[in-house]
């Protein structure tokens, strides 16, 4: 009984193989008592098991984060349909998300016609959303992988990431400004972009941060919020910010 | 002696960390002797150092996936500066790349002027091609990260890419043809758009294959290739592919 610890860090059996996996990284255990509700024993996991279970969730983690769904199967001995078929069902989807941002740019047509100059920035614009959205993902997935974030914090983070965006998307905006002048865009063109990469930014770097927490809270794995599931998103609503800005500043000139 | 076992699975005191998982994941191992060149024994790994590696490997290979420059610090300790640090140099770098993009669109102006409606599919096609070569680079990545990839099979595996590139881009290129006929696009922008689409995918699975491999023979992190790098070179060259095939078919027409 002297030699007894009472503070026993144990799995409980119901818990998720991520979990126990953190916990004995986190206190450099080579065997964890596996217990039920009463804490009663029922078995142990080793340290071992746990290195399988982390490089297979990692590897689970990567190819979601890349819209791929992923298999257990090794990479050489899948078969051309099962290597279509993890890929095509996630592409065909976005497929039928991106045709908005095609409806988005049709319904602009007669603007366009009149300002040519206004699709030269619409990629660029469309990506820095997209990129800016796929990093804030990527910190939340990895801090939620490494048991770094709890969900329950979620304004704070939101919070801060929130103000990352701010900082960023006024630099990019300043930058895209400086650059759609440089080219001789006008300053009607110009001011749209700028502002429009400002807006763009910012809710991208939200749309990235909340989408992981949110599939985390469902229960669902964070790392479904692939970069072009993030892409896709801000691509539309990026095209809605940048024309709709255009819209009303095309007002204004044209009541003038 | 009789009990001895000559065949003994070591590690090589200047074996990479991510090897070394790799061996002991794979054996099942709670230690490991480390050696030098003559195989005298330097001292041993244990497993629960291991653990600790790859989980922060792991994490690593999901920033980077994402443009993010990783950090040993933990999530919420890092300062609002570092913050902006670790993801605008990114961003700007993307955004230079970016301005190609600009610049292939303002090239071409003249002809949106006269086929307004070419720029209704513009952001479905660059999106699509960064989503199927973010799939590409993903299927790479965490191969290589769970050591079922060799680098020295990179012709099998670019050919097997290229297999499912081409199945994908033929089905996503009748697609976009059918959509845009729907849509009233007229049969020139159908038809530009469809092939476009077959090429951008084919050429973007390619590019997601190869550069984590060739990141990979350069000694360097595949995890490198993140999407937004991936999205951005596809965003570029499918501009080219797209707004090329349109010139080249209107050449055509213009000349009946």
């Amino acid at each position: 009984r002297e030699v007894m610890n009472r503070e026993v860090i144990s799995a409980h059996v119901l818990d998720d193989q991520e979990a126990v996996s953190q916990t004995m990284a986190r206190y450099d255990f080579l065997a964890l008592p596996v217990v039920d509700d009463e804490n009663r024993i029922l078995g142990i996991v080793t340290v071992d098991d746990i290195v399988d279970v982390i490089q297979s969730e990692a590897v689970e983690d990567l190819q979601l984060m890349g819209a791929v769904s992923p298999t257990e199967e090794p990479y050489h001995t899948l078969s051309l349909l099962m290597r279509v078929r993890k890929r095509l069902g996630w592409l065909i989807l976005l497929f039928f998300a991106q045709i908005l941002s095609a409806s988005v740019i049709q319904h602009f047509s007669s603007m366009i016609d009149q300002v040519v100059a206004l699709t030269w920035f619409v990629t660029l614009l469309i990506s820095t959303g997209g990129n800016a959205g796929s990093q804030s993902s990527a910190i939340i997935v990895s801090g939620l992988a490494a048991g770094q974030i709890r969900p329950r914090q979620w304004w704070r983070i939101v919070l801060r990431e929130s103000i990352v965006g701010i900082v960023i998307g006024t630099l990019l905006g300043l930058l895209l400004f400086s650059r759609a002048v440089m080219v001789d865009a006008g300053i009607f063109v110009a001011l749209t972009a700028g502002i429009s990469m400002f807006l763009i930014v910012v809710f991208a770097t939200m749309i990235g941060t909340l989408i992981p927490l949110i599939l985390r809270r469902l229960g669902l794995d964070p790392a479904l919020t692939s970069s072009p599931f993030i892409a896709t998103i801000s691509d539309i609503t990026g095209l809605l910010i940048y024309f709709n800005i255009a819209r009303l500043f095309w007002a204004k000139i044209s009541g003038m």
